[in-house]
């Protein structure tokens, strides 16, 4: 999907409490994004807090994005696992036709899949188990986009596949001159300061491009921009980046038709 | 349903391994029965014996059913839990959704329902779980026959929402004059000669009787009949269960159209 | 162990995160209780909250007490489960076993045992649970002391075993006129105001009495007082409770010396 | 420790079940090992299996390991995980102070520690995590020896640590002329031909050496030669090779005194 030129999608990872334990603050961050990544379970994600927040997100008319993790609780899916890529597929398909169900009785449907964490760091270079999370989606059947990064191994693989690619954008990350993002090992990896945040988002949607951590202006063509939910001051920085893009002229809708 | 004269289904629960542990003779099995209940990954059955267990139940023309559980793989569903109606309904129709997927992949659907050990038990008196059982199946969307004992409270409840109710019989399990099972833990509650089992089985899809563990002739009007697949001896069992119904003249066919 | 007239010790549970996840805020509690139920990992408590919180309650001088579960993650213990006695022993003393190295590498050791959630609840009257309970805690090679409820089977089963037994109450939960709580399902069963709830800590610990629901005064002896630390307000009140106490002259001691 | 001429140790991986799985024939290894590997719950290992395994081992004088692992029931430990080596450390502590209070309430202990698995494969190489397991191992209270390949990076870690290492040897897999293992992923691997792999672990014992793949004889210093339990025909072959290790006038006796 090519990015509008005055439009975007806001995403963010949602539902990702277990049980007894909440994390995200589903219903204030729903009012703001467009798109919903909603975890399935394996990383995060019990059956109750699926439903509640499909329904919240259909009644918001937010889209509904499967989530998908390695199968790991103990370690929020942030531990990149050798998992088989026949095993890996069907743990895809088998979290996205969970979520269906909550989707559906929602009114809505599942209608695209963000591979969560250390999966979705994986997949942006190896081949095999990007292959595989691709291979999960077309098993459960649906041609669901797949939200990435520009270039990565799962945005071939779906490209190959003839499933629709998003490219999203991080405006509290740093990028290198090449259009990566800088590892969180480093250190200005992540940006913690709001105001910085909300002017890097308004620039990705209406130049299309950022300040790299060289001090370079690069392009960066986002379908959507990534909202953190999970940290203190999440949803107050989301509203803000929400009504500076307003403010802007850039229509929030969704990647989703 | 009413139970066909000279016809029966029979089923067996399949899929209940979990990763590197496998329990069931699934390939065998499916060539037997009429009517497989998948385990749904909450007390067995990962992704990838899903998928394997619906593709062969599938290439056999054998009805697929979500055998849904409590959340217990350390006591394989087999421990009675206190999970809150509301709960239980979402975990039953997040197992119905995951297994709908590799259903459908193999070019067939879920079904049917069979609740699995503790739940199963549990469901013929306690109304509140009962309830849940049946709300997760219409909340997961279909309207999924429910198969159990006759008279019981899952069956009472299913009833109630129109959903199609399957009555079930076990060749090796001893009655009590009024239909019900002698439990497990009193002696004589399984029956282990062959002999009797396959005598039984033919009685009941022949005469819709059977004798009681206290010598009376009872009715016992059966849909279907299970198979136990995860015994020693079990597929040899089957395969003679299966040979003396058809001698007797009883067709062998799927309970679902 | 009898209730000092003028001293009484003060537990919380603490360690209730898992991995991502954080519940309770142990630091702060540990500068409030004298005996912190750490839990195991069963209900929550993953190995390095383990370790943290024992090293800080070393530090405090803070009893470390295992808050053994059933295991039950999706539903942090709070769901009665129909554990076979002999699994629930082992279960219980492999618990037991996992955090004692982490207290004993902060240089003290597994002080107690206090059952968490529903278990809790149901070692009050199940006699097999309560027996398999003390068999855990026997099987664990200590001669551990069982917090729990006055006249609670598991308390009979300790004292058989010649275990010591340590009873506790609580300030926030309405009595009946009989001893025993309010069940959480009825009305007005916690309390909520922070003012009642420091005077009945403080009439606990100087009368050994608290007025039932029905306005009747009655005995509550006590060794030890029960602080939530999970909800909202939680620290703030501890704070409170534990300086009236001192205020009121009762010394803050831990039941273990 | 140094490898007798004429003795060495047997060991095997045991307790491999969960629950209502069972995998190796634990009662039969027994009697012919002289160190269990026992798993500890992480991979594989209900406590009541552990219960078991730990009073028959004693019962045999065959010495008690710790089968640690990373947490991957789905996987059985298969599968290698970016565990941070700060958590992996207290997850090897938490499995070996499980185990411990099995192993002494059998009148025995836990004598040595052999990783499992992927995170046996990851710690020939992988420094951080190698240290994690060696830190887990010191956490743990105990100078536990550790069972791993000649020249790893946990055999390097321990060594730092002074715990002392135990070399093992693996009769039925393929040495490259360097003496590392040809890996499973690679033709030949594993050596299926019984009468070779009795010949080769008389080798291994009386020689100390091997016939690599290329042909050439290759010294091989092994402490402990590893049995696996868990294939067909296992404990047919354990009971050759002991039997063809005595007729060669190897002493077969435990590597822990």
């Amino acid at each position: 999907m090519a990015h509008g030129t005055l439009s975007i999608d806001l995403n963010a990872d949602l539902g990702e409490g277990f049980g007894r334990w909440q994390l995200t603050d589903d219903e204030a961050l729903l009012a703001i994004v467009t798109s919903a990544n909603v975890a399935c379970g394996f990383h995060a994600g019990d059956p109750s807090t699926m439903r509640r927040v499909c329904a919240l997100a259909a009644a918001h008319g937010v889209r509904i994005g499967a989530q998908v993790s390695y199968r790991d609780l103990a370690g929020f899916g942030r531990r990149a696992m050798d998992v088989p890529p026949r095993e890996l597929a069907d743990e895809v398909a088998y979290q996205i036709g969970a979520l269906r169900v909550f989707a559906r009785a929602a009114g809505a449907d599942v209608a695209y899949v963000k591979p969560h964490g250390a999966l979705y760091n994986r997949i942006v270079w190896d081949e095999g188990q990007a292959d595989a999370v691709v291979d999960g989606i077309l098993l459960s059947g649906g041609e669901l986009p797949v939200l990435g990064l520009p270039g990565s191994a799962v945005h071939r693989a779906a490209g190959a596949a003839r499933l629709p690619i998003v490219i999203e954008a991080f405006a509290d990350r740093a990028y290198r001159p090449d259009g990566t993002l800088v590892p969180r090992t480093e250190p200005g990896a992540v940006l913690h300061d709001p105001e910085q945040v909300v002017k890097r988002s308004v620039g990705i949607a209406t130049e299309g491009s950022v300040i790299a951590a060289t001090g370079d202006r690069i392009p960066v063509a986002a379908d959507s921009l990534c909202l953190h939910g999970d940290t203190p001051g999440a949803v107050d920085l989301a509203v803000r980046v929400r009504e500076a893009l307003t403010a802007a002229g850039v229509s929030i809708r969704p990647f989703v038709a």
